[in-house]
């Protein structure tokens, strides 16, 4: 690890809590160059719903480089994407009567935020966003003004500005609906807030700390922006593409955004992809004026053709219905029985823990990884240890990592109890 | 290609120009769905310096994916990273006597350049950035707001800020040393023009139509902003990696900036990835101060450090300067047989020949594609035609090429003549 | 009053609503030039608290002039400056215990404002400026970003930035503090609002509709302000001097701002001329580092320093609280005995009068004018009558103008019924 | 002096250079508390073109005063703007064929400046504003932004923006057409400069350093802008109403401006006031979309007015002429008699010396007002000692007032030599 330190900036983040050189995984497991193996419950932050390297992807994208495929091409036209576009119409849009259309921009997720919020100040004219508290949607300039945390968006080096943060839902206490104020904000053309372009929203805050917002609040959202004629973007990135227990993490509200960025799990096999949904007629743009070299990236194309084969019935869905059900009532039990003071949160295969004592999810996470089990924290304090795994994962695995979690939190509580004696 | 005018964003623009469906490609050509080859001097705007899917990188690509080799995991070391960072340091670094620290942001240039300006500013506490004329590094708030195209700028839908746009070399004629303007702004307190974190440049302007800085002008620019306490930033990402004729784009002025940027050509294979370089000293980031989720791409690191071998030894280097010679000298030849109103301009094999007639080179890339070539436009109003072959391109594919382009451009101009008689 | 009409601009306003040309005025009195008189209730929007040229003042400003005294000095050490610093230390601040350092920006209550933010910002290195719903601190690009009419700021033609805006004491009901919102926002790190340099507050809030903040709000914000180390800007140009009832607005609630601004009715004979006060502490500017022809007006030190005199004693702030009782209590009784879905406001000598029915205030203070009333309205949809006497008017005069009101509202509500059936 | 230091802001300057108490004024002369009087060649830094406290316009105001004409009326009509709104068209507007209508803002130059920015975005629909190097317009954040000293932007205390500053005349050096540099941004779309709403200048920098823009660079410029559709402001405040020896500064290039700010003399005895006039076809303000409390103060219409009879026939022009003669010639037969390295430059009365030691001009300054003649500096390091005597001044008094620059300046010299000996 030496020669990380000497010549990698100090930038470096996730490498400081698991500490090891890695060098394959397969499925649910990452394995070191010692030749120790890990249960991943954290799924490269999102990227990785279909697990590590799964065959299926696997074949098809070395049967496409191995043909000499086209790699890189910018935004000239392609069979591998023209087999994207078309299965992603078919397996996924069409049934669930969607009609967008698609960008591909620069393949990050922060790419495809950037479309977003571009896209919705050219169509309205106006140059507000409003993001809420506690959001992440990335770190180029545009997304970090939509960002809630202090300090990330401290690294700007500039102010932040034309955007607003405004309450996510239970951000001020159960018994206020923080849209009360958004709304308010809104008909009165006395409160400061110029009439923004569009909401930017994650349905689930996962960097923020797994805060879940109720189908409700979305709907109340939905009807709140349109009647002022604001637009709505969904940030699918990290909680979209199943992670929810359905492809959209919106679906179970039935609402329809204007605007949905995805990322991350799209190309099913930790490939770089980014896509932006628009209703049809926000697409305004003129030819090339957005782009980025990596813009449609063939490989990625291909993989996540074969992924889109997880949606094209219904038994996937099916398992992770099961799944949740599984990881929701352990966490909880886990609560119970070690007498916690923590509170359990989340929706599909995306959980959080979230302990009043902030310093407890970091201990638990390294004691896991001790343990053999990858899991991260999140939430402004670290307060919240965060469950993100692979879709994919038997329940056998999900509960080998539940075990190591309420056998790891067990270790630290008893520690942290001797060190207060 | 009904599905990508059904489905696709108006935004697409390469395919518009050379419409068809690529299939396959191979070293310097590339094959639609009807098996018509194109021989490339386009490079996928400068990813491809090594040429379409390379047999010996692809070989490592593919045994890699083979060996379930960690595809994704953020900043985590892997085994991959490690290779790809001994070897940058050995082969690149080291012989050149150049220290710097190495930051994987992002895989796109975007991402890189938003990461160097979020840097240049943090460290020295200033906000202003300077850029030249046509400048072109990005289409994120960050990096569009030191990009000159009118057209792109726009698309922000909010004021682009905390920039400065500062005339290029020969921006205002060759009487004029643009550099006395930048030089009496930074020195004068009353200019108006708020000391700057940094200046940043490409030391030829690809996008901006083959504008290229000549080795005194770039020395005379170092000296300035040392004198100031002033950045200075390369942005090599479209002409460094060999494109100039040496790795670096500055190698030949002698200069050391303090950040350089590297994307497109840098994983030897079209994989999205990009890299950072600081000076050790700069390097003041907290650990994840600056994140992006596919930042340090595993396949990318294994195709990159293959391609470093052309670097290992002077053979590659010593090709460039022949193929160099051969595209100026006959590019020059055909002005003169052609007797046309155009300068051509270029270092290593980045080429353009800048048309009176401002029409001319879009019809000549046309006529082009027609003819089996694949070649682009560039400059505001697209009055260059801007050369961009793979830099393994054989002696005779490059003159085949060429022959394309003058074949060509004698018929565009013999059919404009009937149309004017 | 065609001369108007054909070049004066078409952004006058005041003219409109008062289609009269004025020529002489007194003590509660105008006179237009066809010899008619006004009752005056708006009292040039707060600047004529001591009425129309009283006598004791104008005996002393024109005293000044006659002999010649120094009229225009910039920020020279003149003898009425000095008088007034003295005075205004004696009279105020001293038996207050107030310790404040002063400076006097250009003359008008704006350039005030645009002080204290630039102050703030500098002292505190921040850059952010929290603001509440319905604000009003000026047209200056500093000062309209840190208000709130939609009109007003789209009049700025660039994004205003670098504020928030938060809600005022009852904007999200009675049920909710609102200082709760702010409170969370300021501890939370990922809130998305960046550590404010300063909150502003006017603590009635005049031109945003006579909101009136509790004193318990007031102490509780100072409180929250302090605990984040963020600087309290009270903007007292409309309701200090005197209109709540004390000289400063803000000492009912026994708090301490740290920037205070003033203008309007400190010159106390619609001369114009500002102050800003501040903490010792913060006074860390450079010289001539903030400057403006005007700064310090010396014919207005002149009747500032004369019109400290209603402040040497008791008897006139005793006045006040008379005025006060009768002013609210006939206002109340009017509501009921007209059966007005309104509700009444205020403190001291300003008072507002909502109406559910936001086109009556303006049809109100039309007839207020045909029957010799001036009074204006308020709130963002002008759904406020406001009255605003002069602080020096008899008691007589006030019933007397409140007899107007009464009558014009039934008229009004009578014509308003006919209308209806 | 006590009370200034003890209880007036850090941020006091001119009291610094001029360390008395004035008490009164009349004429070219102000006299302290302690009787002694100085000749003023600084005139309130142009505010007192016509002397201090000149007897007929004191005439007029004492009457207006002690007849209770209206002081303070915001923008409703009174009979004193009437009066000055007539008068200003006969005597300057319609004589010299300016159709413009009029606004009056805030009573001060910045207040006028940021009406003239806002209402030039607004017209156009665009952010950008062009200003020029060492440019002063004004210490509020939309005029800072334009304006080019350091030390003052720094105050600000937020990134200026939207803004961008061009070289003036001559920056570059006698050689070089800056408006070259400008013609090149505005019609190259790749520049990065987003067309600007405007350009605004002032015809001769006061506070940059008495810099002199030519008949012919103006009129380039305003052929430049009308080229692109870019308005042009003049801001005037300190050089119109005379300063250059015509009421514009620019009526001797024959060009028309589209908007035209005026303050500093335009009340003709110190009083704050300021007018904005406008080409009427850009009128589009709504009512009250800008305004300010003290806009419109009626004792300086009627001071204005009795100013505007200096202008109502030929003779106070011509002997403007006779005295740019006078000083032009003694300053520059001083420079050759002392053997000064230093050049002289001005129009009409106001005139700079430019110094190569930039030590020298504040020197100079201090052993003036010890000779009893109060002159300033001017330019970023102060290296110019700037002439600006009111215009009534006679001839006699400007003799002595350049022999006291005379004497003042052979005295530091000697000394100068003596120290360095």
């Amino acid at each position: 690890m030496n020669i990380f330190e000497q010549y990698e900036s100090e930038v470096r983040s996730y490498c400081r809590n698991f500490p090891t050189v890695f060098k394959s995984a397969k499925g649910a497991w990452m394995t070191d160059e010692n030749g120790r193996s890990y249960l991943d419950f954290f799924a490269g932050a999102g990227v990785l719903n279909y697990g590590h390297n799964p065959d299926r992807i696997k074949a098809a994208l070395i049967d496409y480089l191995a043909a000499d495929g086209i790699t890189h091409s910018l935004d000239m036209y392609s069979v591998a994407k023209r087999n994207f576009i078309e299965r992603f119409q078919e397996v996924i849009l069409k049934p669930r009567n969607m009609a967008y259309k698609m960008q591909f921009p620069g393949p990050t997720g922060t790419n495809a935020v950037e479309t977003a919020l571009k896209l919705a100040r050219k169509v309205t004219g106006r140059e507000r966003i409003v993001n809420f508290t506690n959001a992440f949607h990335g770190m180029t300039l545009g997304s970090l003004a939509v960002t809630g945390n202090g300090f990330k968006r401290a690294g700007a080096g500039v102010p932040l500005n034309n955007t607003l943060a405004v309450p996510f839902e239970g951000y001020l206490g159960d018994d206020i609906d923080t849209l009360d104020y958004l709304a308010r904000m809104l008909a009165d053309d006395g409160s400061g807030l110029d009439t923004p372009a569009a909401v930017i929203l994650e349905t689930v805050q996962a960097e923020g700390g797994v805060n879940v917002a109720s189908m409700e609040w979305l709907r109340r959202l939905r009807d709140i922006t349109r009647e002022h004629g604001v637009l709505l973007i969904v940030d699918d990135i990290q909680v979209g593409c199943g992670r929810t227990g359905k492809f959209f993490s919106f679906e179970d509200a039935g609402i329809e955004p204007d605007i949905i960025t995805l990322s991350k799990s799209l190309s099913g096999y930790g490939l770089p992809l980014a896509l932006v949904l628009m209703k049809p007629e926000l697409d305004e743009w003129a030819p090339g004026e957005h782009n980025g070299t990596f813009r449609g990236h063939n490989p990625a194309f291909v993989t996540a053709t074969a992924a889109l084969e997880f949606w094209a019935d219904g038994w996937f869905e099916k398992s992770l219905a099961a799944k949740e059900k599984l990881v929701s009532s352990r966490l909880n039990a886990i609560i119970d029985k070690l007498g916690l003071a923590a509170t359990v949160r989340g929706r599909g295969l995306i959980w959080g823990v979230a302990f009043e004592d902030a310093e407890l999810p970091g201990k638990i996470s390294a004691e896991c990884f001790d343990n053999g089990l990858i899991i991260e924290t999140a939430g402004i304090s670290d307060e919240v240890l965060k469950l993100l795994p692979s879709l994919t994962m038997s329940e056998e695995e999900l509960v080998r990592g539940l075990d190591i979690i309420e056998r790891s939190t067990a270790s630290v509580i008893k520690s942290q109890s001797k060190d207060a004696a």
